[in-house]
């Protein structure tokens, strides 16, 4: 589909909007918003606009419909599917001035956030009130709270607290056609209508703008504590999570890390304090929260009982900030330690926690069959399994011809164990090729005539998500 | 919209699909199945249909769609908005076939059920395996799943647990044209497409018919205690409901009655057991749940300092089971007690919970304008507010021509607080006319255009949730 390129008379009529400073067309700003965290992609943007109000975004999409002309939202870039690449050209709209924590409502346990809030700006400002919002993933340190939205984001707390489409009541979009509607209201059950909210949550900024966000939030639990646990055998470390549930207890975090995942990231941080035995495959990083310290003991007595009937090395116990939050900047590092490694390819695998096993057995004998490396890790407590799939000295035939047959073999294996082909990355445009995978044609169309619904003229975010 | 009369043709062929003994059209049929628990409405079908499979279910929706024959599912007919009313009459479709648990799956804490399954009958059968599955509607002796499907039902738990979609994660759906789709994943994390599983909850049966659910579950909590709470303030028992959250508590359930409710509920059981002193305006009934007893002895002592800045007679506090069974049973009588006193309306009012009290002072406000009395109760943790408007004296005028003036006031008002028109029970029938107060009339008609995407030709319960 042809998109109209974009003239100095768009520019200026951007540039009436938002203010000159706003409207970048430099060659570096373009460079910036050419890629977020997928591989190496790179897509340059004609222009890219940083809007501040609703308003105004509602007239820049009034232009692009007009024009036809493409627009791809994008939060802090950190995305992990591409969903922010302006694959097709035209604007890069920049969601970073909307930064401000509207209202933490201690009242009623709820926030009202603007989408380029950082994640973890408004953990901590909701923390400083005794209150919390769980979904915490890797990059919460620089992703923004729409990009969550976006994606659905889901990270370790996730397992116990839920995902991010679990906290979000009510959201501000800006539609295709520039209308500014609320979603939902800011209640805890809701059955009014069709769940808008819902439909816009996981969408990857296709069906919609979204410029406020109104989240629910809990009493932040007072303690935790933390277990790092060393397993002889990766498939007895997927075993046990299963295993751990059945027990009753409900980790606050169980994160699968494969031997190398826990190495590279540790030689990453240049943390060599985390002693690894040799043959030792896997671990498991548990946490248990809650309010009373007593009661999380007993947890994690009840987690070693079950333990005992698995074949592990000794159990690295941490109930000091320090220790913790070391074990968890690993963990949160590994991601980015892996891309230094090698070009590589990150598949975001979910399954039901107790296939976890068959999952990584799998993985790995496909990895064999068509000779590539793998490192795994993520959130065994929710079955979601990040796969790495690392180049190395694999051809470039391989790689980019053999490989994506490799990777279909991995997601129809998820689909067959009941799991889908992304838990918490979206599938924006790397993996929208095995879409057909967990899909039938019917679902395909369905989804699709939703968006054409939204955004007839398909300028919002083109060509993400779905083949064609 | 015309639809066809239903011929002796039709039913010929609706018995070749589903067979001869599961084809009504007597009189006591049609009777039976013309009313649900919507006030006192009646809706004949033409012909009731009892299938067994979605194969069925596909061939007579194929059907409907040729010859222009509208179809209307039904679960146990316990709805409060009137969604299962054949309001055009043709197809009554029965689900109460659909009544297999067909697995409870304990290594993923997860269960397959079809949608006629009984609710309590379903959390009974995975408590014995040490499970939990909490959303409970007051109707959970009778209501099917599906039905709870349809209309996001939530009941006292849901303010610790969540509502009917917290637990949805996939759902076989009979679509408009007959096709047979799976919505989602079996996970706990997707993000792979729109999230068409949380736009067929809550639709009260007008996007497609689901014909099995996958839930997950929970662990099943091993304690719980009780604690019946007397004010001689309604008001200042809606307001100690925020402080005892602020406090760091979530209770398993907290739900407000008026002194009328309470009553009405008692006399209703024949039990008088409970005194309910003079001047006592309201209670609060709470709950905490837990697998520790001493945590849960010690979140009751903070409520009780939480209490102690209100004015409350004494306080029971319920820790056997019968005393406990006694008094949810009486909470869970009070629509039917209601219901046996007078002609009523029950509004379905949501506000965020630290409203409440400026909700309950504008209901009876409203109502010494208009003349009407009220009786109110539900769930004050999520801001759920049952209003019971009771006809009693009112003239046939007020009650028909003033009466929906009044409602209008008070769902203006909770939308005016950032609440909506239905928390629990849906739009259906009886809400559609004020759906125009928390939606504009772009939502309402992304709405419609859902609709009319998934059902074209307007087969599927038409004229539901929307006025036209």
């Amino acid at each position: 589909m042809g998109y109209s390129i974009i003239t100095s008379a768009h520019i200026n009529q951007l540039i009436s909007i938002v203010g000159n400073k706003y409207v970048l067309f430099d060659e570096e700003s373009l460079d910036k918003y050419s890629h977020d965290e997928t591989e190496d992609f790179k897509f340059y943007p004609e222009v890219v606009v940083l809007p501040r109000t609703p308003e105004e975004i509602s007239a820049i999409l009034k232009i692009c419909n007009k024009e036809n002309i493409p627009l791809t939202p994008r939060g802090a870039g950190t995305g992990l599917s591409g969903g922010a690449l302006p694959i097709n050209k035209g604007i890069l709209l920049s969601m970073e001035r909307f930064n401000e924590i509207l209202e933490i409502d201690e009242r009623n346990l709820q926030a009202t956030v603007e989408p380029g809030v950082i994640t973890q700006v408004f953990q901590e400002a909701v923390k400083q009130k005794g209150l919390f919002y769980p979904p915490d993933p890797a990059s919460k340190g620089s992703c923004f709270l729409g990009g969550n939205i976006a994606e659905n984001s889901g990270g370790p707390k996730a397992v116990k607290y839920g995902v991010t489409k679990d906290y979000v009541l009510n959201l501000e979009v800006v539609l295709p056609n520039g209308e500014i509607v609320w979603t939902g209201a800011n209640v805890l059950k809701n059955s009014t209508g069709y769940n808008l909210t819902q439909l816009i949550v996981g969408s990857e900024g296709t069906l919609g703008v979204v410029t406020k966000a109104v989240f629910r939030l809990l009493p932040h639990p007072k303690f935790d504590l933390l277990m790092l646990v060393p397993f002889y055998s990766a498939a007895e470390a997927c075993a046990a999570v299963a295993d751990i549930f059945k027990a009753g207890v409900i980790p606050s975090g169980i994160e699968f890390m494969e031997r190398d995942a826990l190495v590279w990231g540790s030689n990453h941080l240049g943390d060599s304090s985390i002693a690894i035995p040799e043959n030792i495959e896997a671990h498991l990083l548990i946490e248990v929260d809650g309010n009373d310290l007593d009661v999380l003991y007993k947890d994690c007595e009840t987690i070693n009982k079950v333990l005992e009937n698995y074949n592990c090395d000794e159990i690295l116990f941490a109930d000091d900030a320090v220790q913790k939050d070391k074990l968890w900047k690993i963990r949160r590092v590994v991601g980015e330690a892996v891309k230094t490694k090698s070009i590589y390819k990150e598949e975001d695998t979910v399954v039901p926690r107790a296939e976890l096993p068959v999952l990584l057995k799998g993985v790995k004998r496909i990895g064999k069959e068509y000779g590539f490396k793998s490192v795994c890790y993520g959130h065994a407590g929710d079955g979601n399994l990040h796969v790495n799939i690392i180049k190395d000295n694999m051809t470039d035939e391989a790689w980019n011809n053999e490989l994506p047959k490799a990777i279909r073999e991995i997601f129809k294996l998820c689909v067959d164990l009941k799991g889908t082909v992304s838990g918490e990355h979206g599938i924006g445009l790397v993996q929208k090729e095995y879409m057909d995978i967990p899909f039938n044609e019917t679902m395909i169309k369905l989804q699709k005539d939703i968006k054409n619904l939204f955004d007839p003229n398909n300028i919002l975010n083109p060509n993400k998500i779905f083949l064609k």
